[in-house]
């Protein structure tokens, strides 16, 4: 599936700051940009650099006190992903067999405390045995419990909040997926990215368990087909992946974003209860 | 410095169960781990395996419901950490010239919440230019204001918490360190160790902020000499480096450690007021 | 009903201190103490006095540092409840017709969040048309839900915690159903007593929701029959009720308490869903 | 001191509503309302009750679905408050020795959680003798450490958050003075009122500590003359004194508040280090 993808972000600086974003469609083995433009205007020098495990593109940029400008990204991408039958998924990967780099997606983080959440999900969803159904019925749930409310929560609100309070956005619906996920002994990460047919058009945030030895993606809110993303980022939480990290007095003024299919041929997909097919981007 | 350490901890299966555990001395460039034995009676195989990173060396190991076993670790350990002088550390490295591995720690994460800390931490240590006096004004602040005590908190006590609720133990005294810095932009992380003349013996922890291009070890607890610690693990917070992570219904029923310096020439080395020498374990 | 009840609390003081307790059966319409005994060993002045509105019976002493006391209570109480048929109860006083001393028990509390609680309350319960019938459903949900586990919780646990953790004794049960009513528009309030045949003896908490112009009670621990209580105190919630509020330095050491019917024609009551009587003590 | 005040009030209900607002001046021994007049527009019933202990006189008014209204409050009002020399105060009463109804008021309530700041307020303020001087320390301590900043609260902020956070409104202000001095052993309690020379024209939240058996006014925000309050409401925390307290679905769509003097004699009336004369409005 190839896209075009595009964010302008503006900002004006009160204060000599730095910012860390995270914009930039991830480079990945099922993802590839094929084309990339970032501007800056008035012109700004910038620094690309990745996270250790390359889940992350990071740009870093140092702008002055009084600084006005505007980052324009556009990209083309190609993404691949793979449908996996999850109806042998029951066979999950034991604690005992997960690879290293898997196994810090099932400790608590700032936004995912799972560890106060064990109770409550093992007597919600223990009893469903196929992982993949288990974490359908943990995205349903919120789906069915928690109301899609712009502006109810702020970024510092955690799954722990939102499971009693029981409204938020993208960001909280998948905290609260990915920390119900981990109170089970299920690896689950964040996941950000591009996504076509969002409306109104902004960054979305899902998110990723690990299930048979495939990351397979699930999204709480149902606002898009699920194979119309582009990955930007994986990470435990928000946290890792904000799109922007301020240091220093400088707000943000605008955003907009678009994320277009090329082509006319996308077939929207959807998890349904009659096939088991579980979606992977990798 | 050379030490030997040993630490032995007794538990009971009440499931199948995977333990992965977090005791053996981390490899490092300052830090050779010239011996080492471990010991699980009845024997139970194990595997061992580093976080991506290499600032952890985990264990794992998988236990059958019923079993009662007891794991016994004992090390020989060479240790060297320098001093650096930290009078010239206000020239600080900016966010902006922080390498891609550091940058992590200037997030937040589980148990250090510097998202909701910044004002109080800018308020109250805001206007200490240099980047060392900064840190140990915190280190000190926590020092005079929590109280060190046994069982007043629990493994999901955090920095937020310990602020208000002013006692806590070694791990709380480190999450708030590290939650302070990040709130103030200085990165900072979680160690954990064995420590030379902790009364009574246990697992130790403190933290290390990121100050001119150095990992410097700071010490709310002020329990024990800097320059008498063998590192277990690096992490973002004790999520990161927990001693055991157990799943499964399995409880430790004893827990036992040592840490001895091997020699008589040991000089206990304490942050005073007169130098500047932070000491780095890297 | 008849019963004999009985509590002997033992402290020492570690400094001068007020101790306001709350032990004594509360006087009223439909509670009668008929003899009544209060022993401090060594003898210790004290002072009883009520709250307000008449809902508390408290106790006050003052003591030395050093002092080491045991008070020891003894009543005999004869008690009076109606059963008040619910069906009809769907017509529920309107907030716009509540008293205004009930009006107090529509709003959240130190341990009752009920304004966080709104959006789970109305989701989970809002579709139950009767009054008691709803309120029923909380308690039956909250037994269902969160496990009784001695320890797992202290004196700072409240209903946001409860709803999440799942976990708790008598008082975050009351804490929980009192928290959900209010919610709900449903006036509630927190109820302190002995009570037969709970094991082992101690204090009892559960709660009472105001239900067509009636205070009727309901148990979320199902541990006693509710029928068997004798009324120490009404409060908003554990804040206004404790059985010791201290003001210095000063530890319990043991607490026994003792709660009998007189004679044996005792038919202990519990709800069914068979029935629609509703237990009142006012 | 004689006074003009008025508030309006606008609302727009989405569903059938009952209504308990809070905006009359407060009849008191101190303060009579000399002229008043509440008009709604378009005209609903209302009731007027008082809460048990008569710091609070509410409003009631049911309106149907659809309702667009208008509610007017104007009065005239005469306060009377007295200057207490504060030198003597720290014969303070003891626990030992307060009326039952100022008991309540040293209890933790949903926004003062007193239990949870003890070692924070004994540790900053223990040392202090003087309850006068005690209380002052708190509401300086609290004008210098937590910046006023419209917005960044909302109606679930607690003092347990604004203690760290350290941002807040003059409600958040007045409930962390509160939780302070009852975790200090002295009652304290909301005041909820007019105020003279507030900018921009509101409602105004302050708090009133009991010293040497009087209510002593503080208002940490410093925005507003001590001597310039008009008392709508005391109450353990704002659950007892809202503005209004909505059931249903009705919306404010604008708040007008004035508060004006009488005459021209007014010499406004601020704590300063001189003299230690507590204001009291009782």
């Amino acid at each position: 599936m190839n896209f075009n993808v595009s964010s302008e972000l503006c900002y004006k600086a009160f204060s000599d700051s730095t910012l860390i974003l995270n914009i930039h469609a991830l480079r990945a083995t099922n993802q590839m940009v094929t084309e990339e433009k970032i501007m800056i205007d008035p012109f700004i020098k910038l620094e690309e650099f990745s996270s250790n495990n390359q889940s992350t593109r990071f740009m870093r940029l140092e702008v002055k006190q009084g600084a006005v400008f505007k980052i324009n990204y556009q990209a083309t991408i190609s993404t691949s992903y793979q449908f996996i039958d999850q109806y042998m998924a029951q066979a999950n990967v034991e604690v005992g067999h997960l690879d290293a780099n898997v196994i810090q997606y099932l400790f608590p983080s700032r936004y995912c405390q799972s560890d106060k959440l064990q109770r409550l999900a093992i007597n919600q969803f223990g009893k469903i045995e196929n992982v993949y159904l288990k974490v359908l019925a943990i995205s349903d749930w919120i789906y069915n419990h928690v109301e899609y409310l712009s502006g109810s929560t702020d970024s510092q609100t955690s799954a722990f909040d939102t499971i009693t309070e029981r409204a938020g956005v993208c960001r909280d619906f998948a905290h609260l997926g990915i920390a119900l996920c981990r109170a089970l002994c299920i690896p689950a990460r964040y996941f950000t990215g591009y996504a076509f047919q969002l409306v109104p058009q902004d960054f979305h945030a899902c998110f990723e368990a690990y299930i048979g030895g495939n990351w397979i993606l699930f999204d709480a809110t149902r606002l898009v087909p699920l194979n119309g993303l582009v990955k930007i980022a994986n990470g435990r939480d928000a946290a890792d992946t904000a799109v922007a990290s301020i240091f220093g007095s400088t707000v943000c003024t605008s955003v907009a974003v678009t994320c277009n299919v090329i082509g006319n041929d996308f077939i929207p997909f959807y998890y349904d209860n009659v096939n088991f097919n579980g979606i992977s981007y990798q």
